[in-house]
């Protein structure tokens, strides 16, 4: 038996998130079905953790475990050939019995990315947010600022979160300006579900005026999700990448 | 009657072109459709030139007369309600009665980009073509640079061009490096059907050792489209700019 590891990249836009479900449609079903067509094998993969559906991935991590004598580096080739457009196998490589895609992972890294030009741009439409009207950036670091470090982060967490802890360590959270598109990273020890959409979201509002960054430490006592701001669309969001201790 | 200028920004994947033709579904179509719900009137657009199925505009320029009231300022945003998301327009102007996009137009400059990541980038796939082997960079700036200048581009059109002359005049060709991508950037008076992509068809082939540099001045002088290199594929072309004596 070999545990395969595979980074994935992948345009979210069509399907229902990563994680399999009962609507069908993610990601994990098609890299299951086309390992299936390779091997023969119901294999389940396992992912460093779920993105929702229209959120995308430039290296989203996944393993499993498989008895195909197909060379790891065989893998990439073979199972792109078998993949839809929209999903794309970047690296394959045979890890230790011992890795485990969302137990092992140590840091992940989103990029949340806001159009901010006066009329969209049509050829990053489907990866970014329209927001036109100005936003402060000075106010909006400032959220992320009081965001970093560990905290409960309920407040930040849709209230269908499963999770039995709410509290997570955000290592770096910044803001970069580009030319017509601002870009929010953050980088964490974990992620609860809708967490870098509320943060973005929560940013946004501050950068609009319709809350003060001062008021995030409150915010974040109260462990009250309404406390926050809005969830950001889920176009904008990108899993970076995730990081394992090597 | 009012003499307006737009210029417009579009996804070419879905549509048969800039140009109306037979078969509908070309940027036209939508533009004229989406003038007509403003106005009421019958309205012809002129663009700046065609674009094949599948290429895309950053910069591509129309007029129209109108007898509308609308202010110029305040089309832009009246017309872009009314367009589909990947047609964008980006700035209206009232030009004086001679302005006619075609024939005013003193330079055009389009844009080629290979994706030569090892697999594709999935984010703009439908905005560059896909080509890992490796490519003589240096030799592609032959090419290009053996194209400047006044010459007959013959052998550089689609056999179906109706043009009464194949003379044209390129200023500026160039080829950019970048992070998993070539940006060829041409800039000429006026360009044939297909030419730019023959263009970079035979840059491609002579990257990949298929032809020769030093071959060009005579494929030119052949004035015989088989001698040069493929047409290369549409999705890779985007119109980025027109510009106008002012």
């Amino acid at each position: 038996m070999k545990n395969i590891r595979m980074i994935v990249s992948y345009d979210g836009t069509r399907y229902n998130g990563f994680q399999t479900q009962p609507s069908g449609n993610t990601i994990q079903d098609i890299l299951e079905s086309a390992i299936k067509v390779l091997t023969k094998e119901e294999i389940r993969i396992i992912g460093s953790g779920r993105t929702d559906a229209g959120v995308h991935a430039r290296g989203q991590v996944l393993n499993f475990q498989t008895n195909s004598r197909i060379p790891a580096e065989r893998w990439t080739l073979a199972i792109n050939a078998r993949l839809p457009e929209d999903i794309v196998v970047l690296r394959t490589d045979e890890v230790s019995a011992e890795f485990h895609s969302r137990h092992s992972a140590k840091r992940k890294t989103y990029q949340y990315t806001i159009d901010t030009n006066q009329f969209p741009d049509v050829f990053t439409r489907r990866y970014r947010v329209h927001h036109y009207a100005p936003l402060d950036v000075s106010a909006m670091r400032d959220v992320l600022a009081a965001l970093v470090g560990e905290h409960d982060f309920t407040s930040f967490a849709s209230p269908q979160s499963t999770q039995p802890s709410h509290i997570r360590t955000i290592y770096e959270a910044e803001l970069v300006v580009g030319d017509g598109r601002l870009d929010i990273f953050v980088t964490g020890n974990g992620f609860l579900y809708n967490m870098v959409r509320i943060i973005a979201g929560t940013a946004i509002w501050v950068g609009e005026g319709k809350m003060e960054a001062k008021d995030i430490p409150a915010i974040l006592a109260s462990k009250d999700r309404t406390k926050a701001g809005p969830t950001a669309p889920p176009q904008g969001l990108t899993l970076l990448h995730v990081e394992y201790p090597e």
